[in-house]
């Protein structure tokens, strides 16, 4: 089982007029990921609105990906629901095509849940899985709201060390982050940002899965080499990819990232979303593209 | 369609040893509640567990409900779901089984997501579905974490007035309930707690969806009587089903109900939980118990 360090780019998952998801479109877009620099692609995760997905629309997806040339090792499907069957059924599935990682939420429906049910959500997967995995726990509350405390890793890794394999920490809190990082020095605690590529690194950090790895893979791509080269060019690369950041993020991240996306490839079918999340007009669109460009972001995707 | 006036009881689901839904034990308590004098019972809300199970999980034990003798008419399965195609697919099944009326949870992984978004989200399966069923709208802030505001359900009114027919509020919110209750007339208001049932009727609500209907029916429906007939009692009925209402509350919800539906069946099964709940442990059941006991409420079944 290999290790998961570097940037990783939780893939936005296109869909076709008939409200399905688009394995061509996801395909093409996740082999130009990879060229540009991204050693690995999420799939199924709160950027790809995995969630409005069915378990079956899922498992197809990611038959489809594998099947159009999508390496599975370098792929890490979110497998963690609500309900532990369908976490068990889709991880199975996971495993059966090859991939090596999953990335899990807890079970987000009930809130201020006690941590021995979360316990036991994680570890019921994984005996009733039987390993052959490795595992990265996702902890997002600012969307999930149902946070997964430091003990409760501390657990899961004394338990299953064969399986645990890190966290994808998407508190958007940078002292958070940092914290896991030091605590957990033989974990992969990756970021759920760019944000905090250099300073996590600094502090023993694996890498990145963010969001904005779909519009700006190579910039940020860049800062993670610069760092393992020791170039004095870091900070300026990281700042850089910060301002690029700030500014997509001051929307619905979603739907802003398909935007550029539909912008990029002259494919205004990257705009749709699924319901919930609406697409970004056409006033606001043009707005996040002069905001862009004014920070010398430009991008051309095909 | 029928109305759905009076008291309806969301059924705990009951577990097997094997982490499955126990059809067997859901018929015997489903039919208790229905003799005790609940109008109808919801399966699949909050109190079930319903997210905990996956959606073939769901349609099999509907599907046995159904089978073991509980009439579809009075059942009110919950069809809302985070994934467009588990919604529709949910609410197409129980109505093939001859259910009228569906409960619904808006897409509830994202938080913050604008009004359209959840518009499109209900009407979309209204669509999809091509009506023949009856739409009670699920607002539970304080699980869900995704509001259903009173301009969508004006909205979706004016859209589908032969779909729309209610509302579960389940915000705990006296003010809020009441006002929905004032303000949609023609539309079936439930308080999700019998502690707001006589403030709504007086209101001209229909009843109430409680949790707490699976342990106290009897006296819940005796208030709602009592109402009904103009008996000057119903304000003394109502402040004792208040007061054991209260005490089940200060508890984790779910795993207090399953906790004394136990001790009153003698089925120690019952208190089984999927996770991330965890049942109440002795101690805490003890308490309970004691405190019931000393407020004069007391249960056997069966």
């Amino acid at each position: 089982m290999t290790s998961a360090r570097g940037l990783w780019a939780p893939v936005v998952t296109p869909i076709d007029d008939d409200s399905q998801p688009d394995a061509a479109r996801l395909v093409a877009l996740g082999r130009w990921l990879l060229e540009e620099g991204c050693h690995g692609l999420g799939i199924f995760g709160t950027t790809s609105e995995a969630n409005s997905f069915s378990v079956r629309q899922r498992m197809r997806l990611l038959e489809q990906a594998v099947a159009g040339g999508l390496d599975p090792d370098v792929l890490m499907p979110g497998t963690g629901m609500c309900a532990q069957d369908d976490s068990i059924e889709l991880t199975r599935h996971a495993i059966g095509l090859g991939c090596t990682k999953v990335l899990m939420l807890p079970p987000f429906y009930y809130k201020g849940v006690p941590e021995e049910g979360l316990y036991r959500a994680f570890s019921e997967v994984i005996e009733r899985v039987g390993g052959g995995f490795r595992l990265y726990l996702y902890h997002i509350p600012p969307v999930a709201q149902v946070p997964i405390p430091a003990s409760l890793i501390e657990r899961l890794q004394r338990a299953f060390p064969e399986v645990m394999a890190g966290v994808k920490d998407s508190s958007g809190d940078g002292e958070h982050i940092l914290g896991l990082i030091r605590r957990f020095g033989d974990l992969e605690i990756f970021p759920g940002t760019e944000t905090y590529l250099l300073d996590g690194m600094r502090e023993g950090g694996p890498g990145c899965i963010s969001a904005t790895a779909n519009v700006n893979p190579k910039a940020i791509r860049a800062v993670y080499d610069a760092f393992e080269r020791g170039d004095s060019s870091v900070e300026e690369l990281q700042a850089r990819i910060s301002a690029t950041r700030a500014v997509i993020q001051k929307r619905p991240v979603i739907p802003a990232l398909k935007a550029v996306i539909a912008n990029a490839t002259g494919d205004a079918g990257w705009r749709r979303t699924m319901p919930p999340l609406e697409p970004l007009d056409e006033g606001a669109t043009a707005e996040l593209k002069a905001e862009l460009a004014a920070g010398g972001f430009e991008l051309r995707i095909g």
